[in-house]
């Protein structure tokens, strides 16, 4: 009903087709399988022969996903990367993007930003934004990205890990929580620059673990990116499964920045946003063509008695919640 | 930043998961080529060997693209209609479909009333929802539509059209501006009720002409879908195609209804929401293959001389503005 929020009878310029165009500009020219991409009414692609699609979407809020006052780049990288990550868990190959953009003016200067935080990350992946839509109101971001899988590959699922695989993480955890609670703190904590702006990069800017997810093809019997935190995700692996873990609570990687502002054991356990992946491997199944991605961690095993536990430094096993975040959900633990 | 928004350190239970599920279990078991659906991190589809992928997204957003109090059922409809429509314009047939909502409050009664309106039209149209997401916020729905076109096929451009082609548009214009200024007027005009009825049905449950538009691949030199207004959207394919056109007003195709509810003609050329396709045929191609579909009616032809023109009852020409409505444009004529 584009009439609904128009002036009684007001037609218009093309500020809408404006607005993508901005993004259009900063993303073209990436790919050649792209036969019409955006300024038609749909895009039109020629996927690889034989290659299976891999496609997922996500929304982006200001003030939920974002804080408003995040810089435009960030939240135009942010919101491919998320993607991009989900893109990574399947172990597929980014190809092509579609993007909605909402925004409660056009103001050309945060659109200029958002664009090249977008294109940037965009350009290290080879993918083409081919399709947008433009609307005005609160300010938010859908993207859907489109990636290949060799064909006959069905990627890496959730309900793979069987008992004796073990569980992995990549990089590091509990980054991006701490990095949130020091924007909000807005430089009441005291921090060396470095930490922060280390953790507010990993909040604002995730990197997702494209080159990773490939490398686990054909090798991990599961995985997962953490974008809600470690136990709730690894659990969804668990349930798809119908199986349980262990966790070493010990082993669970932490970066040095995150040691040195105080991050504690429930920050790796229950953060939220920090894109790396989870992943399970069969015990003898060596790990292979992973160099050069980011390091990987082993911090525990599958059991075949279903929940989640962790083992203390002292050896103790309890239960651990499956926690994280969920925007509808109830609260507990 | 799944943490913005939460209580402090609250994690969480699987409601957004639920929520999508509703919209999953609705629209489930349409296609054999889904490898992996909704319930990993994205989905895994085989396109059908050869064929190209056609791919476009839009989002509706609350007391913008739709009246707030509409019923769930019009607006799960409306979603996705508006998107296969964008695949019509193209020739495609549709096939999967992502669906990002967001919505204030998990109210289970309005999603499984949007799920039932979502799946009523994917089934229709064979359209598997393979991928969704799920936050709170302004009530507002984007769907991505992905389609298919046969081999070495471009799809339905906007840049094809040649002077002496005839202009084409399905079914009546303006109904929908009519149901939308009805709708506002709440009960206040004094219309038959099977007038009242057709004309917001026109606004709210719009058809998408995906049979008509597979009809005119290899046939049609240019296509759009009619959501903005006649005036804008043949616009958009006289600049992309680099001529005009002339269009016979006395030939504008209108409802009975539009008819008897006052219907003139400045709404036909200018009321966005319709979702007729409007193309562009080079003459003395025969329109083939488009028994059984939407009525269609010669409106005008194509120019080499640049802008849109209407030539009335007596013969006099005169130019028409572009019009129509944009999120972001000045209001101008």
């Amino acid at each position: 009903m584009t009439g609904a929020g128009r002036d009684a009878g007001g037609p218009a310029a093309e500020g809408e087709a404006a607005l993508i165009q901005r993004f259009a500009v900063s993303c073209a020219g990436q790919r050649h399988d792209v036969v019409r991409g955006i300024g038609d009414d749909a895009a039109v692609l020629t996927p690889p022969p034989g290659q299976r699609l891999v496609a997922c979407c996500d929304t982006l809020i200001a003030d939920v996903h974002f804080p408003s006052d995040a810089s435009p780049d960030a939240v135009g990288h942010r919101a491919l990367a998320v993607n991009l990550s989900d893109l990574a868990a399947m172990g597929a190959t980014p190809a092509w993007a579609l993007l909605s953009l909402t925004r409660p003016d056009a103001d050309a200067a945060w659109v200029d930003g958002a664009a090249r935080g977008f294109a940037d990350l965009a350009s290290r992946y080879k993918v083409a934004l081919v399709g947008g839509d433009t609307t005005r109101g609160v300010c938010s971001l859908t993207v859907t990205a489109l990636g290949l899988l060799p064909a006959g590959s069905a990627g890496l699922g959730r309900d793979g890990a069987r008992p004796g695989d073990g569980v992995y993480v990549t990089g590091t955890l509990g980054d991006a929580a701490l990095g949130l609670r020091i924007w909000q703190a807005d430089g009441a904590a005291p921090l060396a620059p470095d930490v922060r702006a280390y953790l507010e990069a990993r909040l604002l800017q995730p990197e997702p673990r494209v080159a990773l997810g490939q490398a686990l093809l054909g090798q991990a019997s599961a995985a997962i990116d953490v974008s809600d935190g470690l136990a709730v995700d690894l659990s969804r692996v668990l349930g798809a499964s119908g199986v349980g873990a262990t966790l070493d609570l010990t082993a669970l990687p932490a970066s040095d920045a995150f040691t040195r502002a105080g991050g504690q054991l429930e920050d790796a356990l229950y953060g939220g946003d920090d894109y790396e992946l989870c992943f399970t491997l069969p015990d003898g199944v060596p790990l292979e063509g992973v160099d050069g991605c980011v390091p990987v961690t082993r911090i525990g095993t599958i059991d075949a008695q279903p929940g989640l536990r962790g083992r203390d430094a002292a050896g103790h096993v309890a239960s651990l919640s499956a926690g994280g975040y969920d925007h509808f959900g109830q609260a507990k633990r």
